[in-house]
């Protein structure tokens, strides 16, 4: 049993495509049908691209057809201002190439969704970034004069938590799509990863949106271009580890069979222990730096200041004056 | 002019309807058509009940018909254990009886939506009240086990305010009555009130809803049945007045005009001076107290236990044992 | 190899003395010696008492001479009111028996010391309880005639984390010790369990204050008599348990060496291992459940409101109206 | 009566020198002894820096003697990042100049202290500076090897305010300063405006600390050289003025005598009628920008990046890695 089989077997959701598509690769020492990937290295950060064009390469990878773009850069973990400049750049090139593929035009209104529980911090990611650029799409009403020509209407939603609202964070997101008609939603959320080195280092973009059982909060429903009527780009940083990384990292170590990678035991005693080891909760126990306050602070800034780069291009030419709200 | 024709002029919308009547009928030394008025005395709290019958009413007091229940309770200030519990029982017993006149049913699914900005403190009473009531809506579809026969779907939503997501709070609210399909809202504002007597000892229920203008956020657009297509219970609580409401307060003891009642001037050239003085931040200027983060905080505990004891009668008769989110 | 071993080979606290009691009895199969345990049954909540009398047992436990209370609640995880009252209540009791111990008087002031970080939700139990209580030891000085004779100064400080002060926190709370004269402090701190069901459900007092390396952030100077000059009593809950106790449960369930209790593998391997897996952040990787946020806001109501039934009879007694701040 | 006198009978503290000295030259029409005012111009900023060079000059204002240097940039309300960092640097610079002044050197080591109340959000802004900056004091003892030759200590503390310490501010920052032997202190505090245009968009800085009944939360003791042992840098920020100044303003709008500055009556009558309007809440009532969040997000930055700029030279210019804490 191998990293892959492993987290299928006990429910654990590979958030990013870069891990399930080296996970998988590893596992099966070959490339993987209808998955390409490309990789660029800019002086702060690794990007890696990965397509994947058809439902054999999604069954493979257990994700949905599309693209994902993954900046690596360890250097945001020393919260380093250049640095983080330097990588809201990138993401802003990132997003801004999703956008123009999208077909969605500079001046197209943009809702931006920011997933998560602003009172659990290593959840608060998304209802961070909200405070973190400039919304517009009320101006259009009430100070259209503060608007140059071309500007884009951008509005910004925190819909809670599940377990705060009682309501599936998709339906509140689609009541406010029917209601406010934007073209493209940008959805910002706290990943869990299956690797520690991850947490705070990597960046995910994807024009599929989010899947349900991901992020640290765990969807329910699917926020994509399905459920949502309108493409859905998903930003997501890993905040967190789920606890049966550890778990395999343990046995992975310690345990012959599954290093030799040809682990024949009965999956299901697998689960078992999972489910023992992991049972106050309901498994619900993610992994999370000491320093995770701090994390959280410097990445709502980064995806911030991308944001404002991505969607403000007319507002920012024109040095015009946003009032505050 | 007197107080109530300066708050006119000068764009001072009265929130609560108990000071609109009161200077209507101070204004015209009496009573005033289609209004009745009710008082209770309780050890704690003195409750006034305006119903307001009909347009000739609603007309003078400048507020929809209906029904006004203001608890005034000016000893909530000491923070007092027994104090509050006594006033969130009285609270349940007037929600109680609004749910029941408007034929709510006591497993009806109930949506609260907690109006206003958690990052701003005079105005995130709203916000902070979701935290302190139990949501059930879930646990029909993911953990029914743990709910008694009877129960109530309850559901809440923080939708934040205008500068902050750039959509009118009414949209997004209808957006999710839309996809969620409760039976009533019940909306909790911060209020400013026109006296600062009133800050954090009224609350007042209405099952108007709320108009444009009001609360500490000012809705552009009311949240009421004609919007949400569903009744609407508004419970709101004064934590700042506007800033003009000092000015009026500074005039009213000092010219003998306005003393008088009889003031004669020119009502533009209060509206000037106010402007005058309101000049910076385009006016949206509230006086508030220093300890408003302690006020706050008992409050939103009133409210949220108010609102567990009136929405979950079953599950408190029972016991039930309602997990975390 | 036992878990105990475990724990000490890895570096990894155990901040309950019931924990290191239970695993070193389960170790040895015996008595310890200088150690004296006792416990009593309530409707809600167990109480084990130990105590260490000697160096002895102080050595085999890895803890200061003194007296351990926790108590047991796994109810408190429902947020059910009628039971937080009680374990509020009991908590209370055995406060006032400690304080009575250290031969406080009911008037003696008080020093309370919120530890932990407000803005990193799993370690922000110290400073979410300093807003649960009253303090009344600028009172004295500024309006004491709100004070019944007999009233005891409460004062309150959140000394910050290492991290975000760059002071030893033993270093701040010393000096405002200093200037301020309590005759005691109780500190309220996050802390790290063993056991992932101890989160949220056990609540440790102890009269020998916090000893370096305990806590969610980790202290590294202690708190306690010898540092302080004065007796530090210590209420902590667990609200994390450090990822290394992952790696045991796993390696338990798995070794048959572990198991058996004799494994005789060499220490290094071991810390190599868990050295290997918790990596990035320097090891600073805690476990946590995803609704830390409630967990955390109603184990703050609970220690505050004991704090007030401990600190503030003469005032409840009378209730005197304490003016917010 | 003009508003200089206003606010001396009715208490009201003027915390900018700038507004004491305008309104005094206004009052006595000529140049105050002992008093010297230099005008800059920047492109973003004009920077006025008043001299008070003995006791006449600060009986005069009611300041200290020393320096009091303010920036005003209306600029800043518009959240253009260009624009705050144009105001960090300049506010660098004149932090720079104050501590050369002291004779600190550039590894001399340095306390912040961030006033205020963290939950409050006007007056939160000192709580919110100390996330925004770097600490390293901790780092020379644990991480000695991150930092380069001639590196500074630099400590940062969020005292609390009053009502919730129960502790006076001075007394907790002493004892810190007694155990962690600083060279100098930086305090950062919101500020009450004598007008509301200063609100958000003037920053003192003054050689001379923290005066009593200054700062939103109203010290009761200095924080000086008197009274820490060592000079007090305070920098502060309008974040609300006090309800008196709408009273004056109306007053002075309405009043022939007052407009006329000779005003001859009763100042027991001022007195008497600011009491009587602001009654509630001991009269500590501030008024507020409903926008105050942003205007704080905003302002913290800017003074988190003039704090970086001054005290970490060495650091800036080897781009050494600062880990996170």
């Amino acid at each position: 049993m191998d990293r892959y089989q492993f987290y299928r077997v006990c429910g654990v959701n590979l958030d990013l495509a870069i891990e399930a598509h080296a996970l998988l690769r590893g596992a099966t020492k070959r490339e993987i049908p209808g998955v390409k990937e490309d990789k660029e290295h800019h002086p702060h950060a690794t990007i890696t691209t990965i397509h994947i064009f058809n439902l054999e390469g999604a069954r493979a990878l257990g994700k949905t057809p599309g693209t994902y773009i993954t900046i690596e850069a360890p250097a945001l973990l020393r919260a380093d201002p250049p640095v983080q400049e330097a990588v809201a750049h990138l993401l802003s090139q990132k997003l801004t190439l999703l956008l123009q593929n999208l077909k969605i035009g500079p001046a197209d209104p943009v809702l931006v969704v920011g997933l998560g529980n602003w009172q659990a911090t290593p959840d608060s990611l998304g209802p961070k970034v909200i405070s973190e650029f400039t919304v517009t799409r009320h101006l259009f009403q009430y100070a259209p004069q503060t608007l140059p020509p071309g500007s884009r209407p951008v509005s910004a939603l925190s819909p809670g938590v599940l377990g705060t609202t009682g309501i599936e964070t998709a339906e509140i997101i689609r009541g406010v799509v029917d209601r406010t008609q934007p073209k493209v939603i940008i959805a910002i959320d706290a990943l869990a990863a299956g690797d520690l080195h991850r947490i705070g280092t990597s960046i995910q973009l994807t024009d599929t949106g989010i899947s349900p059982g991901s992020g640290v909060g765990k969807q329910r429903i699917a926020i994509n271009r399905d459920t949502m009527g309108i493409p859905v780009i998903a930003v997501g940083i890993p905040t967190v580890v789920h606890a049966a990384v550890i778990i395999y990292e343990t046995l992975a170590r310690t345990h012959q069979s599954i290093q030799a990678e040809f682990w024949t035991g009965d999956p299901n005693w697998v689960k078992g222990l999972i489910q023992e080891i992991l049972k106050p909760f309901g498994g619900n126990l993610t992994v999370t730096p000491k320093e995770i306050d701090d994390l959280i602070h410097n990445l709502a800034w980064v995806v911030g200041a991308a944001l404002n780069q991505t969607l403000h291009t007319t507002l920012l030419k024109t040095k015009a004056a946003i009032p505050l709200h």
